[in-house]
């Protein structure tokens, strides 16, 4: 493993309101998860960030959510399996014209919090929207969460799948991350995230907290960068898997078209 | 002039809410302006909307608005000509991609509403939604009022332009359509309808009220649906120019992919 | 039992769409519960069906919904208990300063659609909204669906309980709604639910599908009006009930003020 | 004159997105113009914002706007006036509502962005918007941009009115602000803005840019929280009034009920 991607969720602005720091993230990642209108965003926020990832030469995915702003698309709301493959081709649909304008090209989906959620454990809510992703383009990459229903369906469906980890959550040994509720949910230090990085990249293997290291695939880890505090670990991460001799890019071609 | 176009604004629910009667709209008109979740619709009314007009081949434009339900896309809300064209980009993508999960395709843009009137008289707002509209797909048609800013900023930017005129409104020698205040304004019967729309087609010259009539191009004719005599007038008109021996067809290919 | 009081769900259009027959049902019941502009309605709706219920001298009641237009409160959006309440407080007050202008006043509390049902069934939430009402006016009253979590919360809470029973659904011996998959469940003849509420109000003891008439306690009686049909059915329900020499009154004074 | 007000536009948050830094903000001003849910917040960040409120004793207002979030109530939304009273009593009401419930007291109106300064010139919008407000509570006192229509219609309409003035902004000798576009415009110096008020709440006059300080009635001074370098300015004001000898306290009673 010489290679790896960074991916961050961004473009999670609103009219008024600021999320995050969209500029200092990608100038560290190499793929930005960008909001469609659904959980955050507006035409101005995409457009906005869609020219800033083609400046970066940031590859570019659709990060659909439930059409709850109030929630930020953290609540599930109740939906036919087809009915939220429907709500994601249409904001899937938004940022790709969005990226015709802004001169960026949309290269994958990944889905967003609650549905990214459910999506993981509910192989009909994966299936309507990897359904919804290849009649939109069979060409569109999949982005999942390593070793969730998700990764399963988009496989199944033909699509690239790719998969990704977290620079910032424990994980069990069954694959699962550890509950926000238990002790070792997350991390915190900069330097332990990015050690721990280094070793699974190195082996293969992610260290859990109730066993053996287990073996994980991924193409790419997720990064926040809703704080100064995330942006910092991101930026640590960054440096200390390129100071290793690692080559940080996407897994698929960057946005601008 | 041996053929014409019967276009009609649908897909103009909203969740529980009704409005019109597309199914019986789609077995009449040729064209259908489907509203893109702007000044109304949601990804379950384009869908339902999209497979309908497939169906019944009838040709699809997107008939984006401003973002403005409450007010069903008639009221003008300040925005920069560029805002106003990301807005139309988001609108038309997600109808595009809903149109490729219902087997069908969009082949052209008609705005609607207090947008359309805008862009009838403001060429830097009617050029802003061309320059989108031309980004998303060069290949996307755009039907305009005749006579207005907006056709000539189609025409200008290379789209293939089409123009309409209204089957139930009255006309000035200026071209303008007679002021809703004004009598005149409102033509209620249909029959009246029918005879002023075949002697335009006979002529390509329509009647005014204020003098003789005056030349208009035309490839489409805008009929309402929007109530139940709104429906039994174009289903009079549709039987009259077929009567006279008028073919009724899209100036686009219909929708079925 | 003597007298009886007639509601329904109104006000519930939204900017350009109707929902129901609203001055048809204004002339039928006695009791409005009127949406507060979350699963429906604006301040337009608000006022004018405020009007109209101080005209026809009815009861209103707050009628608040999950806040989901696309849904029409009838999903359960994930909330803590206190989310709730103070949904529903927004809701009241908007309803409580339109009555102002509108002539009116707000006597009641009833909540909608998937907030009534969670609220039926988890007395957490039933408490909440109750602790709402009370903060906001103790002297408005709570109409509950009989035999619920939501009655037993407002009674605890010292609030005026009413409860109401449904024209058109069947029930179970255990007092639960006939479940809508089942046969039984709807009442479709308005003959036959004029004819069972005439027996329950005989008796106190109403039919159901699975053994004896059971028991149960209303003050009100839930019509529908968003069909044809539904004012046709509460127009029969009203006359029988009148005919059988039963006063047709609210359980609360009427919104004028 | 030996007392003055300081309030802020504060409770501008929505779900996930903050705005401005409010705690500080509520140890610093002595009125609070809260946010209502039309151009800024919702249930949570209202009652969050009223609680603090109360805790700080400083005294509340409501702060409706424009139904227009993605605008941030910036943009004018083409409204009959009487339809704007409506809009505003929905919005009023929901924040009274809500001040029920967190111990709180809405004790005036203050409107917010393009709506007050709408209601500034166009006497119709300021005449609907006062006959709401009295509609809703007669007790409700009314805060104008000094010197403006919405002052004269809320006197004329006999509400307890009060006036303020901004902190960082240049005035013409008309009275108005100095526009946006010219030099002299805004104050960015705290040293700076905190002598022009010392020198205005001594001599009752204001300095402007083209000509002799004029003649101003006020209150209340406006400042602003929306950047660390506004909440650093606030503070500089609070102290430099103080230190001047003038006491810093509402022109109503603070919100606690």
């Amino acid at each position: 493993m010489k290679s790896i991607d960074l991916n961050s969720d961004l473009g999670e602005s609103f009219g008024p309101w600021s999320m995050g720091d969209d500029e200092a993230m990608l100038s560290i990642v190499t793929s930005a998860n960008i909001a469609c209108g659904g959980h955050a965003s507006d035409p101005e926020t995409m457009f906005t960030t869609l020219q800033l990832a083609a400046q970066n030469s940031v590859s570019v995915g659709a990060h659909p959510g439930f059409n709850d702003r109030e929630g930020f698309g953290r609540r599930v709301i109740p939906m036919a399996p087809a009915e939220i493959g429907r709500m994601c081709a249409a904001q899937i649909g938004a940022l790709m014209a969005m990226a015709s304008l802004a001169g960026a090209r949309v290269a994958y989906v990944k889905p967003h919090g609650a549905l990214a959620n459910l999506a993981a454990r509910d192989r009909n809510v994966a299936d309507a929207i990897v359904a919804a992703v290849k009649a939109i383009d069979r060409d569109l990459a999949y982005l999942a969460i390593s070793g969730t229903e998700s990764e399963r369906a988009a496989q199944a469906g033909g699509l690239q799948t790719f998969s990704e980890i977290f620079a910032d959550r424990g994980y069990l040994s069954s694959g699962q991350l550890v509950p926000r509720s238990q002790d070792g949910a997350m991390i915190h230090d900069p330097n332990e995230a990015a050690e721990r990085l280094l070793s699974y990249l190195d082996s293969g293997h992610m260290p859990v907290i109730d066993g053996n290291p287990i073996r994980l695939d991924a193409h790419s880890i997720c990064v926040h960068g809703d704080s100064d505090h995330a942006v910092s670990m991101a930026k640590e991460i960054r440096k200390r898997l390129s100071d290793a001799g690692m080559t940080i890019e996407s897994f698929v071609k960057p946005a601008a078209r």
